[in-house]
């Protein structure tokens, strides 16, 4: 790597890191450009230059935990992870992802990402597809792509949110979506 | 009714028949206001002043739809409405809906409905609720309103049509509908 973009790379993961800590410090809506750029020690001139806007640098953040996100369950540790039985694997992807979205709402409003993502964005596909494969790993009958919609509809961040809204919080949800995801396996 | 409002309604009634067979004719993307207003044979101002907008227009039109549809699933001939087993019915208003979103679809953009409607929108509530009360009348065990809420993703008008863009049509959607309501109702 030139020294130039060395430089580069590094001065985009001190952004991120400050940003990071700032927003759990403080919540998205509470984080100026201005407070990143002087807990980054980068200038605001470079700050918009490198990530476009407020709304841009959240988004870059949101990026970050799906990429972890994905991870863990891709190839984390069990029950999440490859390992465990793929029902006991579907309770804990139900749970981490409704977690992930509670955790995330804010962040996902302050990205401008609170609307739905689109069906053929990259981490809607990855979700679908892994919820597929472990209904049919578990050895559920019928049509797996509408029971994977279905299942993952309970996932979107804004119907997480407005269920927390109406009194079902994120353990009502967890275990509505785990009793789902049993019966659809036949348990 | 006093003379007067007796008139409005009329006029009313006049646009949106003007209004509904331009736009079963062309589409309603290719009807303008002017072609309402000569059709209804009312001023353009007339039209402005009692509809707002076109996207006003076009959301009026499909507040009518959707009367209609709610009256045939609760009120209506069996097996959509009254009379049948709750499973059959279930089945027929998968049906009647994905159906419904489909051929609605250009008039929902035009409303600038395309967007999901917020989850707590009268017709979204109905729905919901009726999905809700089938499932228990069919005896299906478990959390029903994270049921009903995931059968109901299912028919929401954005899913329908991009899944139709995707290549599975509406018959093949109405099978995955009916498949997924009989496997939760225990069949």
């Amino acid at each position: 790597m030139a020294p130039e973009r060395a430089d580069a790379a590094r001065n985009r993961a001190r952004v991120l890191d400050a940003a990071r800590r700032l927003v759990s410090a403080h919540g998205p809506g509470q984080v100026s450009m201005d407070q990143v750029a002087a807990a980054a020690g980068v200038g605001k001139g470079t700050l918009f230059r490198r990530f476009g806007s407020r709304a841009d640098l959240m988004a870059a953040l949101l990026d970050d935990e799906e990429r972890l996100s994905q991870r863990a369950f891709l190839f984390g540790d069990p029950p999440l992870g490859p390992g465990a039985p793929p029902l006991e694997r579907l309770r804990a992807f139900g749970e981490h992802r409704i977690r992930y979205a509670h955790r995330h709402h804010a962040l996902l409003i302050a990205a401008g990402r609170a609307a739905p993502h689109h069906r053929q964005s990259p981490p809607e596909t990855v979700i679908r597809a892994h919820v597929r494969i472990l209904l049919a790993a578990a050895g559920s009958s019928g049509d797996l792509d509408a029971q994977a919609d279905a299942l993952t509809a309970l996932l979107n961040p804004e119907y997480v949110e407005a269920l927390c809204h109406e009194g079902r919080d994120e353990d009502h949800q967890i275990r509505a979506w785990a009793s789902l995801a049993a019966k659809l396996c036949g348990h």
